[in-house]
């Protein structure tokens, strides 16, 4: 019989869940719109209740807490969700489940699902964006999940603004960070469109390009990444990449050797799978520990 | 007998070199300025001849080749100093000394020096940052000197720029990077006088502090490290410590969790010496594997 493990990818808009086997195959999935966490929890038990699971991975939005030493180890810190703030997630889902548990972002997981699976299959370093409702960052570094005193929250960088551009940005936090410039609600602010309704040859690509290849510059030469892969809802916009890459190599001005860039710039390989795919392995991980 | 080690700190603007005992004792140092390779290697070789090496570190100013599988591993790549641009620093060392030998850069010796007998003891992912002819960052992540493809080049970021701040910066790959932003030469440039002898009450500092302030956030949000040891020449200014931490406050605006900004935003304990202290300990632990 084969031992199942359970995966949730806890978004920041929607919530996937997976029960997966020995095989690495999906068995079961489901996904529902995050709301409360009283309204989330009992869907994500009544999935789960049904199956016998082992182990489990939670990769949720954030910032949390993954500091095991730390008092609030397990909570959802800071979100604009005002009812996740301060929530203690992974406590609430051990209560119901006493197997083993992975805690860890939802940027995290997609990480390791690229890096297991996608396109970071090969290397050990290998860092992914989102760009989508929020800007995110997850990394693999030397075939592990990255943690200093807590994981990255790269999406709230400050960026170079691009000459008269006076776009004042919609982070709630931070107006135009990484993420109050570049995510789909700035792009919908920026042009009273949603990103996906705009012509592919519309102006404002080149300024979104523009500052997610500062966005890239400012992982390159922090992480130092084999390469940098970009995933979310915007970076559907395929046109984005070749104008990123050459975004990037002027900014960088020969400073710092890339690999090539074709091969450094990068799209997802599992596409809006790379998240819970990459939970399912790292709760596989955790039982054979 | 002691078994003797043997330290450098390649500075852009001057080299340390040093030898070092059994109990860490540094028994002899001398220290000339960073010319060309050909006037600076034989100044190198006059030192350590008179020696019994058994290890050497190297700690070169870069960007520097890490990468062991490189055809350039062990040179200097990129730089405007043109007579070390595509030298091969390392290979001439063991041309001289048949040695194991440690190759990093000059950052790292001093992030690995304040990790291990300076202000960073006790902690395990210490980043230190140098602000003087240029900025550069090393990093000693889970107890080791950071890699990814490379090493970090994070002195070279792009800043928000400050409200009507026309600065155009110094950086000649950047302009108005970090480093051509805050470096010694920035400050000069910005204000027609040597850092060192403006008045403690210059309105100048309150620029460099919130340029500081958005470096420390850009590094908190993507290393996430224990704490930020801020050194070099600029740092000496003491009045700038409080500045950068009230301005990391407002910037930040609660969106992560720091430890106590006292605790982390700090000072050398080794001052001049983090270099070439932690270039010997790397050199001591070369032995030792």
């Amino acid at each position: 019989m084969s031992t199942l493990v359970g995966g949730i990818e806890g978004g920041g808009t929607k919530f996937v869940c997976a029960v997966g086997d020995n095989e690495k195959n999906i068995i079961a999935r489901t996904k529902f719109l995050t709301l409360s966490p009283e309204e989330t929890l009992p869907k994500i038990f009544d999935f789960f209740d049904t199956y016998q699971i082992s182990s489990m991975c939670i990769g949720s939005f954030g910032p949390i807490d993954i500091d095991k030493a730390s008092s609030t180890y397990g909570y959802v810190t800071n979100t604009p969700k005002l009812s996740w703030k301060r929530f203690n997630f992974l406590g609430a889902m051990k209560q119901r489940y006493k197997v083993p548990f992975v805690w860890t972002t939802d940027v995290n997981i997609a990480a390791y699902g690229e890096y297991s699976l996608g396109a970071g299959k090969g290397y050990r370093n290998v860092l992914y964006v989102t760009i989508g409702t929020g800007v995110g960052v997850g990394y693999v570094h030397h075939d592990i999940l990255y943690k200093g005193y807590n994981h990255p929250e790269a999406g709230h960088l400050f960026l170079h603004k691009r000459k008269n551009d006076d776009f004042e940005g919609v982070c709630p936090y931070h107006n135009d960070c990484i993420e109050g410039l570049v995510s789909g609600p700035a792009l919908e602010k920026r042009t009273g469109k949603e990103g996906r309704l705009l012509k592919q040859d519309d102006p404002v690509w080149n300024i979104e390009a523009y500052y997610l290849a500062q966005t890239c510059m400012d992982y390159s030469l922090t992480f130092s990444p084999d390469l940098i892969i970009l995933g979310g809802g915007v970076m559907k916009q395929r046109q984005l990449f070749p104008l990123i890459r050459s975004n990037l190599k002027k900014l960088v001005n020969n400073y710092v050797q890339f690999p090539e860039l074709n091969d450094y710039i990068v799209p997802t390989k599992l596409g809006d799978d790379s998240g819970i795919i990459g939970s399912l392995l790292l709760a596989r991980n955790k039982l054979n520990n």
